[in-house]
Parts: structure tokens; C-alpha cells; sequence
């Protein structure tokens, strides 16, 4: 990459302070640049011109970009220096920049400056593909390449019928009535409602009516809304340990207290959070696949769970987030299929299953607390947009929801066998992999007291994603693991020479 | 509408349980109906097919209503009818009946029973519209005819550059990549909010950087956040009174105390908040347009409050639902751009200029504070779907945003000029018009000691919609009146039309 380092190009000669100096609208080619030719027509930025300032100061950089008097790779000043070169207020060169960068003119590099976008080509602001990795740093066969491999949450993206939601979006968004524009159900929208249950009838045991069913914009907002509903400041309540952490965060900043529940090979120890809080308001389980661990409930701990609720009048919040995804045999049913009393508080997302950019959930409520749902959702205006449940809708109607989930459920079974495999002959030896019946993550245990948090920083740097079982857990005593999401791997060969890389980093 | 009240055609003669009897997937006419050929082939629901019993209840109701057996207008049995008859779970029988609601073949009518769908034509599930009123309540002349005449809170619907913006979604959602389906910037897409950044700038005076901008989904979700953020239980909070309810509502729900301060021509009586409630934590105020009353802060009050706010280091939150719609003069710049010592939390909206279903808002907040809502925005994972946002920007970067509200002044000027003097001519006597410079509704007073409220009750009944000044209020001392939007009237005669609906109901 070709950088530049001389900034001289923004000062007019013999001027330090009006620096990007030219006069009307076909002010291109005029930049002040050492080389800009004697006598062209430069005059200063006009505060008072109808055109708004940051918007002569992107005309400026992009007409320079387009006459190549920028040309890609060229870094160009840093925000804050071009504030103190101009004299002008830092938003405005901020909204200046913002805008090159939303359009792809220049590209932010961190430490590294900010510089004209290499390989510029015309393209419009929206929806391009933004790389979250430095190329260079990702073996050139890993896909997709705007993702880090290992990438913790993620779906195969790969896999994602992306034509097909793309005519069923395209559909929608042409569809669209003056009746779609008002207000939407705060609810949700009254078909995707439909047909969520349906699913959750067929595919998790779940009887219950579209009433029951509220739409949230993903699994924070969801506990959000259930803390606002059924907690309160103050509150006591059963987390698993270790556990996914931002239910801990979510309830640490509505001042709701975690109580860390332990879990072994059946799950959480119901019988330890009884001794531990006996009257916490809530337990929040993941009893599919456990997360991260990914052990199932066992069926006595389930009813000991629900027991416990029911004596105590307490809530069980059941993050449901990939019990589609088992290999081993069919997917378990919900705990809350087991529901007899009204305790269990279901949350499902979409983020697993369709991708997490969707930000689309929803909350299965008991009967009895409909009512107090509504009137929540009511005051807070919960649900999403129309569009994406419009979509979601008809995704679920036509069959390919099923479809998909079906297609995923045998893809991940391939991928974890084939990622397990290779990273079991090339890291075996040093780090032995759990055997999981779900989930879409491996477990690597690391051995000989290495810490799980210093090989994840290290493999950052290297541009791998992992994450440390350390991160996940909050008492002290847990042991040292690795966490490998394998949904994206898409070979052996891929995740041989992945485990290479984290070899070398051991 | 033809009803049919003979539920018998659910039962098998002689049968009393089993009601819904056929086999196979070709049942449709098998239908246990007094008029069924005689010697069908029929047998019981089948708990333990494959196919779930609300598919086959689903599947028996669609195929009767396709085959003609159920016809255009034929009442259907209750839920709860159905669930006894048949003796299955509740929920079973909601679920059919709401994947048939949803798709289009029954209708619920309330108290009146489901029936099927009257005049049924085969149609998807999805973004169909809605009618929010019956069509034989609203006057034929009245468009859209899916809302309420005068229906508060709602732009001009048929105005809606609709083609413009199905074509950009169409084209956001094919040019998804899978960088796009990861986890979304949990503070808005930063295209966006580069594009809010630079229209706030040359239309609302406010000068901020792109990384101030908070994208939510919705005003309710601004003011959840800014509370989440700075504010805590027990806090006071300045309101103006009469003000928009939801606020109230909101604050209630996070249990912050509501202070009400009274609006005279002048906006917030600033001078009385003081006396009230000198240690309040926040003031929200709708500066441009006060809510409901439409008159603007003035100047004075406006320093006035920004110098208490600094005083108290207490916030000014800013309500501009709708700050583009003034037709006297060019807009008022926002309160925030006042702002010196960073006190103002600007909040915008698209509800009013673009549409309320599309779920999205906006917050500012100064540049200290900025590190705080990235913390409370990653703890609850705030932003909407990236598709909604990424269509919002193509509009705005296209130039479609800017055209859109300056096409709108000039329509809501006309609109609320011709229902002004329409309702004038009509009901001036009884109910004098206030005048005010801008907005989207119009106030009229009711005289001589009548029940705004009990007249909203009776339009409401009558199939139009108007609010009553008295819910907006929180004192008991407030005038009488009817707020009317007038954005969707499209002419005077149906205004004149509408007015004289009104006079019949006084």
C-alpha cells in the first residue's frame, strides 16, 4: 500500500490557515498541492455559501479523489489535524470524512492513519461488503472472508439461502400498503406471531397461541423486557456458571443481582442454586445445549427446576438460542413443552437460525402474564420493523424456514465432524475437544495451566477468533478452554490449517 | 354478509367428540357436514400423525373453504367452541385459526363470531392491508381507507414516495453479503448515521459528529436509553403539561417521578419548572412544536432552561418529532444547536417524515457522554435490522429524503389550510380553531363546559378518530378540545364532509 506522508497538499503555499482553497463547484483539480499549476483560482472556504461547509470539504477530497489528484492508497490527514489546519469546528470535518468513508472514498486504518481506498472502485453507500479482517491476515482459503474464522454466534453465512430472501424481501418491500406504514402491532406482527407458533409447536413441544407470542428486536432486548415486566432492582436470580456474559450484563446494569449457578454433565445444579439463593425471582438456563458448555439438562433436573419454580413462585427464562442443532439424535423438546404451571418464560431468536443482523426475537409468555406483557410492550413500543417480520413471515410460510433449519442441522453435523477431526490430529495432543451432543461451537481444553485468555489475545493478533472459557465463567475455579465456532469452516483442510496456526501460537 | 349459525357441521352425526372427521390428506369435502354425501370415508383427528393436529384442523378448514363446503361469509365456530367440541388443547385450535386468519381465509369479526373471509381471493400472508376501520363506517370520499379519518401521529400515507422506495429495497436486500448478516454496529449502521449527521446539520442547525448519533428503534426506545443511561429510579423529571402521554408513560414505567410544568404561548414555563422542581435531573420539551399545542419555545425560555440545565448539570432532552413542519417561516433551528455546554440530548424521529411502522429514531448526545450510551447500547444491543437502516440511507444519500419533507411542508401547508378553513366553515361556531405555525394536527376548542373526552368517544364510535386535550393533560385545569390530524384529508370537501359528521355528534 502505497502511503504518503506529506500533508503539505492541504496547506495553500504561504498560507497555514485557509489550507483547502478553490472557488465554485469545479474546484477538483484546483487543491493546493505542491504540484497544483501556478495561477489557478483558489479562494478560501466560504462559511456563508448556500453549500454547507462539510460539504465543501467532501466535494473537495472527492472531486480531488476522481481527478486523481488523490490517488488510492494516499493517506490523508487525521480528522483532528485537519481541524487545527482549517480553523473549523470537529464535527464538520467528522461529517466531511463520515460521509467519504460511508460512500468508500477513504478508509479509516486505525493507528494507521486514514487513506484514499485502495482498488477504488464507483460504488454506492449501501450494504457493500465491509471486511471486519485485514485480508492479508486470513488464509486465502478461508470463507467467507468478511468474517474471522472461529467467529463466536455466527451461522454458516455461507449457507444462507440468499437468493430466495432476496425475492421473498424484495416482495415485501413492493407489497408495502399505506396500512403497513402506520403504527405496527407493539406486539409483533399478528402473522409472524402465527407462525412462530406453529414452529414452536412442531419443531419444540411448545403448545401455546399467537397471544402468547411477543416479537423483540433480539435476546437482550427480550431479557430487557422481561426484567421491566416480571423483576425488579434489587432482584435475585440463578445464572448458569460459566454462562453466556451478557446476560450478566444485561442484568447488572437494570441492578438485577447473579446468583452463578454451577453446571456439570447434566446442566445446571438446580439442588446448588436452592442452597445458594432458595428465593431468587428467576433462573435463566440454556437447557437444550448448554452455553458454552453445551451438556443438556437432564430430564430430573428439569423437574427439580420447574419444582423449585413453582413452590417458590419464582421464573425459569429458557434461552432456547440453538436447540435446533443437535447432532447426536433429535433435537430435545423445550423445557417449557414441560410447563405444567405457567413458570417458564421461553426465549427464542432468529439470530441462530436465520443470521444475527436480522435482530429479531421473540418471548413466549405464560397465559396468566399476557396481559402484563402487553402492557409493557405498549409503554416501551417493543417489535421491529415490518419489513424484516414481513420477510421473516414469508420465509416461514413458504417452507423454507423448515427448509433451512433442516439443511443447517445436517451442514453443522458435517462441519463439526470435519473441524473436530483435523483440529483433534493437529492439536489433540495438546488440547483434547469435548465431546458435545449440539450446540455450534467445539470446547478445547487447555492443559498444563495455560491461560485460555492469553492464546485468544494471541490469536487475535494472528487474526483468529476465539474466545476463553475464562471470559464466560464467574467464579474463580474454572478450568482453562478454548472456544471454536466451527458453523463457518468450511473443510478439513480449512480447519487443519487453522489448527496449524493456533499450533504455532501455543 | 351471509352468517351461518348451524355449528353442527363440526360434529359427526351421532358422534359428539370426534367432530372433525376424515382421513388422508384428500379430506376436504369429507367434512362431517349434515349435507355430506352419505358413506364418506371418515375418521377421527390423529393425535400421533406426522402431520400436528393444528395442521390437520388448518388443513380441513382451508380444504372445506376451497372446495366450497364452507362459503364466503359462513360463520365458523368460536376457539373456544371448537377447543371443547373437539376436545383438544386451546392452544391447538388458536394456532389453526390464526394461520387461517393470517393467510386470509377467516376473518375474526369480535363479538360478531369468525366467518369466512367475504369475497375471498387467493393471496399470500403477507403485507396484505389491514383495514383498521369498516368500510362502511368511513365516507367513500375519505383515502387511505386503511386509517381513521384524522387518525393522530400519522404522516400523509398516499403521499409516501412508495415505487422510490420499494425499488431501494429491493435493491438493499439483493445486495446483502454475508458481511452484513453478522451482528450489526450496535449504534446504528455508520453509513446512517453519517447521513443523519450531515441532513441535521444543514437543516436542524445541529453541528455533531456521526459517532454522537444513536440509532433506535423508536422515541420510546430513546428515551428508555437515555434513562438507562443518566437518569436512576426515584429521579424528577421536568414535563410539559399538556405533553405527548407516552413520555409520562415511559417515565412511569422506569419509576422516575414526572414533574408536570405548564405550556403557555411562550412553550414550557420554564420560570414555574424552577419553582417546581429546581433539582429535577431532566426537562423534555418539544421546542419546535410543543406537543399538543404547537407553539414554539420562545427564545428567552430557551436560554432560560439551557442556563438551568448547566446550573444543575441536569439534561435537556429534545423532542423534534416534527420540527421539518412549519408553514409560516423556514423551521426554527433545533434547541440543541443552542447547546455550549453539552446539556441537550436531541432526539429525532423517521415516524413523521417518513412513516411510524418503519420503527426508527435517533438520539444526539453530547460528546462526553458518548462512551456511556456505547456502554449501555452494547449491554442491550440496541439498533434495528440493517435492512431497514441501509434503505433509509439510500434514501437519504440519494437525495429522496430531502425531497420528500420539502414536498411535504409544502403538502401539510395546503392540507392543513384546507382543513382548517373547511372545519372552520362547519364547526367554527361551536369550536374555534387555534392558530398555530406549524405541525400536524390541528386543536380545536370546545366551548361551554363540553367533554372533549366524551366526544373523542362518540367519533370513535362513529368511525373517526380525534384525541382530547384533557389526556394529554396531567393538571385538572386544562381547556377542553380536539386535536385532529390533518396530514391524510386530501381535500376540503372531505374535510367539509367530515366536519359536519362531527357537528352531528356534539
Amino acid at each position: 500500500m502505497k502511503t504518503n506522508n506529506d500533508w503539505s497538499m492541504l496547506r495553500e503555499p504561504g498560507n497555514g490557515h485557509h489550507g483547502m482553497v478553490c472557488s465554485g463547484t469545479n474546484c477538483g483539480a484546483d487543491w493546493s498541492m505542491p504540484d497544483a499549476k501556478p495561477g489557478s483560482s483558489i479562494s478560501p472556504l466560504d462559511p456563508a455559501a448556500a453549500t454547507p461547509l462539510y460539504r465543501q470539504i467532501y466535494d473537495r477530497f472527492r472531486d480531488a479523489i476522481a481527478s486523481g489528484v488523490l490517488k488510492p492508497g494516499d493517506r490523508i490527514p487525521s480528522a483532528r489535524a485537519l481541524t487545527q489546519e482549517l480553523g473549523l469546528a470537529r464535527g464538520t470535518i467528522d461529517v466531511a470524512y463520515s460521509l467519504l468513508a460511508a460512500e468508500g472514498y477513504i478508509q479509516p486504518r486505525g493507528q494507521a492513519g486514514t487513506i484514499v481506498t485502495p482498488d477504488l472502485k464507483p460504488r454506492g453507500p449501501v450494504a457493500s461488503p465491509r471486511p471486519r479482517t485485514d485480508p492479508a491476515l486470513a488464509p486465502p482459503s478461508f470463507r467467507p472472508d468478511s468474517i474471522l474464522p472461529f467467529q463466536m454466534g455466527l451461522p454458516a453465512l455461507d449457507a444462507f439461502p440468499r437468493k430466495v430472501w432476496a425475492r421473498l424481501g424484495a416482495r415485501c418491500v413492493r407489497a408495502m400498503q399505506p396500512g403497513d406504514m402506520v403504527h405496527p402491532a407493539v406486539y409483533g406482527l399478528p402473522e409472524l406471531r402465527s407462525q412462530i407458533a406453529a414452529y414452536l409447536q412442531v419443531s419444540r413441544g411448545i403448545i401455546c397461541s399467537p397471544a402468547q407470542i411477543f416479537v423483540t428486536s433480539g435476546y437482550r432486548h427480550t431479557i430487557a423486557l422481561i426484567s421491566q415486566a416480571l423483576l425488579k432492582a434489587g432482584d435475585r436470580v440463578w445464572l448458569e456458571d460459566p454462562g453466556y456474559p451478557p446476560t450478566r450484563d444485561v442484568f447488572g446494569h437494570l441492578r438485577i443481582a447473579a446468583v452463578p449457578v454451577p453446571v456439570d454433565q447434566d446442566g445446571m445444579v438446580v439442588s446448588d442454586g436452592i442452597r445458594r439463593a432458595p428465593k431468587a425471582r428467576a433462573a435463566v438456563v440454556t437447557p437444550a445445549h448448554q452455553s458454552p458448555l453445551c451438556v443438556s439438562l437432564s430430564l430430573p433436573r428439569r423437574w427439580a427446576l420447574l419444582d423449585w419454580a413453582t413452590r417458590n413462585e419464582s421464573w425459569v427464562i429458557e434461552d432456547d438460542y440453538d436447540g435446533e442443532y443437535r447432532y447426536v439424535s433429535r433435537p430435545l423438546p423445550a423445557l417449557k413443552s414441560l410447563d405444567q404451571e405457567g413458570r417458564v418464560l421461553y426465549a427464542g431468536t432468529f439470530s441462530k437460525v436465520l443470521f444475527p443482523g436480522i435482530r429479531l426475537a421473540y418471548l413466549v409468555v405464560p397465559e396468566p402474564q399476557v396481559e402484563r406483557f402487553e402492557e409493557i410492550s405498549q409503554a416501551f413500543a417493543g417489535g421491529g420493523p415490518q419489513l424484516t417480520q414481513a420477510i421473516v413471515t414469508a420465509f416461514m410460510a413458504e417452507g423454507h424456514f423448515a427448509r433451512h433449519i433442516q439443511r443447517m442441522r445436517k451442514l453443522y453435523g458435517e462441519r463439526r465432524d470435519a473441524t473436530a477431526a483435523a483440529l483433534e490430529s493437529v492439536l489433540g495432543g495438546a488440547m483434547p475437544i469435548d465431546s458435545q451432543p449440539g450446540g455450534m461451537h467445539l470446547i478445547l481444553r487447555l492443559r498444563g495451566g495455560r491461560s485460555d485468555r492469553e492464546l485468544v489475545a494471541r490469536m487475535m493478533k494472528a487474526g483468529l477468533y476465539g474466545e476463553a472459557l475464562t471470559d464466560w465463567t464467574m467464579a474463580r475455579d474454572q478450568a482453562s478452554a478454548l472456544l471454536l465456532n466451527f458453523t463457518n469452516i468450511g473443510s478439513r483442510r480449512i480447519a487443519e490449517d487453522l489448527g496449524r496456526r493456533i499450533l504455532g501460537l501455543l
